[in-house]
């Protein structure tokens, strides 16, 4: 019963990641390609103003750090699936690396994913000095990614 | 003492909602709307494979329905944070009416947050029926807002 069920959810898993490799195939490269910087351009769009506060540019606004982390926390899944083959050519700053090494950049992506998840967990408290912390872990996961798979604007 | 609480939580309301307002009014223009676009991209992104499956085009998949409608409904709030005053000319469909019924373009665009968050709540479960109907629902808000608010592609 229980290898009927694994089987079961194994051919299921299958058909799920089929499906949706299938549509993700059929979408056009300029496509995912919009779809992989409109997320990041939200990303970086709610990122800023937490960086504005964390330099004391801003005056801190805890109402902000939570709204904003919790956005990002689901824009942080984005990304990953508008990096499909084909669109390495484009209106694109990626670089070949994303497509030659596609493990070390889907590596890269989860780090970044797990430190937005604690940023997020840590917005929702009230301790400053954990939540700067955790923001400067999650900018370093950002620029590593950056400076391995994103070509200098 | 409750109306000690309740002036000082309106103070703070308004704290955040000035606060909000000014940094979004040192925000470029053409920075607006490409964070209010690139909420809209992302939103037809996720829709779009719900349509396929409503239209019997692609295979019911419940799975794409849970994740999709739940990150549809935190991209819902995001667009409306773009509109703001000075952002009428540019890279941008928006009508004159955005800006000149601001009270009626609210009013729709909080009707399409009703009926995502709604499409979300029943994704969680599996009467495809409901699903069906409520998509309906929701593609008919998204309409009526584009109608009055959006030029034609």
């Amino acid at each position: 019963m229980r290898r009927v069920s694994l089987f079961a959810g194994l051919v299921s898993a299958a058909i799920v990641a089929t499906v949706s490799l299938h549509a993700l195939a059929q979408a056009k490269p300029e496509n995912l390609i919009k779809q992989r910087k409109s997320a990041m351009a939200l990303i970086g769009w709610y990122f800023g103003p937490l960086g504005a506060q964390v330099k004391g540019e801003a005056p801190w606004n805890q109402e902000t750090w939570a709204r904003n982390t919790a956005y990002i926390e689901v824009l942080s899944k984005m990304p990953i699936e508008g990096f499909q083959p084909g669109t390495d050519k484009g209106d694109t700053k990626a670089k070949p690396a994303v497509f030659s090494e596609p493990a070390k950049f889907k590596s890269a992506m989860e780090k970044m994913q797990t430190e937005v998840a604690k940023l997020a967990q840590v917005a929702k408290g009230a301790d400053q000095a954990a939540m700067k912390a955790q923001f400067g872990e999650t900018g370093k996961a950002c620029k590593a990614c950056h400076d391995d798979f994103r070509e200098k604007d």
